[in-house]
């Protein structure tokens, strides 16, 4: 049985999706820039596709940026507002310590340009507060960047009453909604934003596809400077069969939200119960406010590492935390800036379900991870030592 | 009969490259940054996919940074070369007047940074003349950037004896080898190039995907900060999919690079020699130093959009110019950098040949352009001038 529960990572692309594509991939394979017959049918495609992805988030088509990705999403956005609030000498951002690395190292190579970040707590449930962020807004701050859930922990952020906030006081808000679009309602009249960033791939979409909402009135900065592509504020050859892929993922996952949610959710709920008795384990971050299909645990006394190469040899695809970060050793920013303990965060696990899973692969997890720990912990030092302390 | 002759602009997708995209596109999803198996297979794809597109060029695998194209491969390439020159007091750029919006616009926003520009001039041949790239070499240049083969006219730059000299001087230089690479031979060795830009799609392979070839020991700059991706250059989950086709549609092109050149260089002197005839006609560039599939002409006394409508009215799929640019009423910077009069270079005509092309369409080309410029010209204001006043 191969189990994939690494959906936060990457999904498999759904029929949907690739049905969608596929006659881009043969024969509509025009340039949109094009003033042919052929390019003209490419446009079609194009502009139908940000129809779509515009009126899933409660957005009009000419706010819609196509981007490569989620990170470049995050990227733009960031330095749009950072640049701006400059022209008028404010350089201050707000942000969260747990955010994705596409707007943290963005933000450290912004305070080498002379801005100034404020990283906001997230506290030991994973969720910032809005009145830390209302506490933290000066006359100085341009941008307030929250991200909408976490990739890591799946807690989701108080993103209304942030984005109110800002609103009230003038600074612009973007949310990073890589995790969030297709799995929870995401609206950005609703949510208060003025920039959110989309990624297809976290939605059985394609790779290599994103999109960077924009509200009317904020003048985008390029990151990729060029051709008059996407109204002159991202050159290079629209993908053309990648946008199209993903507005036909993004309307499936949106349309069949509640039911899937449901789903999902009823098959974490499963882990929780099957994985919570695990002695000396923990669930990081809050129960409640919590993607469907993401589960994050830490497992004392053993290496994630192990535990991942460990139930992959039991066919289970697993993470320890970000794929983004994985290779490296230092242990998750996430987990440790809930509170996590360094030799206890190093310990992790992120299960993260889709509707393509079952219940009954659910049931090999829950019998695979205790029989793992366990073994793990038999051979550990640092278990041992635990223990003796224990019973000291 | 539908024509299609705009293959500067875009290509149809092959279906060895499709082909190879598929079970990625399917079965083989894993994120190439995650450890488990189902990551490792799409890691391995990747690495394969990677060492097959460095040697192609005569790169080592690790000099590869995929990008979503071209002009992001342009844009990283420049504001790599340009802030590492600026960090030694080094903030002159040589380029030339017709290169890709891509490369023109990162100049212009590096000179609103304090970057001084020398846009080199091309003559009416539209060639750079290495002997102009020496002269405008100074202590403070740190970049020279031309392309290899011009994406309107189609000329071939002296790129070996320009990189030569940068060698001999210690200077980046940089290529844009978009129109180039599928083409004409391009080594980097051979070239003398430090850094070398190259897109997918210009070569049948899909869209949304390229790389940045950049010589061991220049430290890259990120143009997208986030995760580990690239070596930690270029953040965002790898589009394994589009680059594992990538490489399958630059192997393929590579590989018979030769008799393609042969097939539709022949098919382009086919229009040469149906087209060169009409009066008051010109071919745009030179005639020996040109890739195989372009040609480019101007028609005195016509609109070059008027000209696409009818050619497309005929089922004849060709542009004016660069795709990139369509929709602007500006006449063409390449027509004008190599002298063609304002009036003229707004009749221009694009026609780009593949290798999927026939013989037989080239035919509908050569029967169908002489009818259109004579239509158009006989309801043409500015025709009727130009008669008169030569026959005064």
């Amino acid at each position: 049985m191969l189990v994939y529960a690494d959906n936060a990572a990457t999904t498999k692309l759904s029929e949907k999706s690739l049905d969608a594509m596929m006659p881009l991939l043969k024969e509509d394979y025009g340039n949109p820039s094009s003033l042919h017959t052929v390019g003209q049918k490419a446009k079609e495609y194009l502009e139908e596709a940000r129809e779509t992805v515009a009126n899933l988030i409660g957005a009009k088509p000419r706010e819609i940026y196509f981007t490569s990705g989620g990170s470049e999403a995050d990227n733009q956005a960031i330095r749009t507002a950072a640049y701006l609030g400059a022209k008028k000498g404010k350089k201050h951002i707000i942000s969260s310590k747990f955010e994705h690395h596409a707007v943290l190292h963005t933000l450290n190579a912004l305070e080498k340009e002379g801005f100034t970040v404020t990283l906001l707590d997230v506290y030991s449930n994973g969720i910032v507060k809005p009145e830390d962020v209302e506490n933290a807004i000066t006359d100085e701050t341009c941008l307030v960047t929250i991200m909408t859930a976490n990739n890591e922990i799946g807690t989701i952020q108080p993103i209304a009453e942030i984005g109110k906030i800002c609103k009230d006081k003038g600074v612009i808000f973007h949310t990073d909604a890589v995790q969030a679009v297709g799995h929870i309602p995401v609206n950005v009249n609703d949510m208060n934003v003025d920039m959110l960033s989309v990624s297809a791939h976290k939605f059985h979409g394609p790779k290599g596809i994103g999109f960077l909402y924009v509200k009317t009135g904020i003048p985008v900065r390029n990151l990729i400077e060029g051709g008059a592509q996407e109204r002159g504020k991202r050159a290079g050859t629209e993908n053309t069969a990648a946008i199209v892929g993903m507005a036909a993922a993004m309307k499936d996952a949106v349309e069949n939200l509640d039911e899937t949610a449901k789903k999902v959710s009823a098959m974490r709920d499963r882990l929780i119960d099957g994985l919570k008795g695990i002695e000396r384990s923990r669930i990081n971050g809050d129960l409640e406010n919590r993607l469907p299909g993401t589960l994050n645990m830490c497992f004392e006394g053993i290496e994630g590492e192990s535990l991942l190469l460990l139930l992959d040899a039991r066919g289970i695809c697993a993470s320890s935390g970000s794929a983004c970060t994985s290779g490296s050793l230092d242990p998750s920013h996430v987990l440790l800036s809930i509170g996590v303990p360094v030799e206890i965060a190093h310990g992790s696990l992120r299960l993260s379900i889709s509707e393509y899973n079952t219940m009954e692969e659910m049931e090999h997890i829950v019998k695979s991870v205790p029989e793992v720990v366990s073994y793990l912990r038999s051979i550990s030092p640092v278990w041992e030592k635990i223990m003796k302390e224990n019973n000291n």
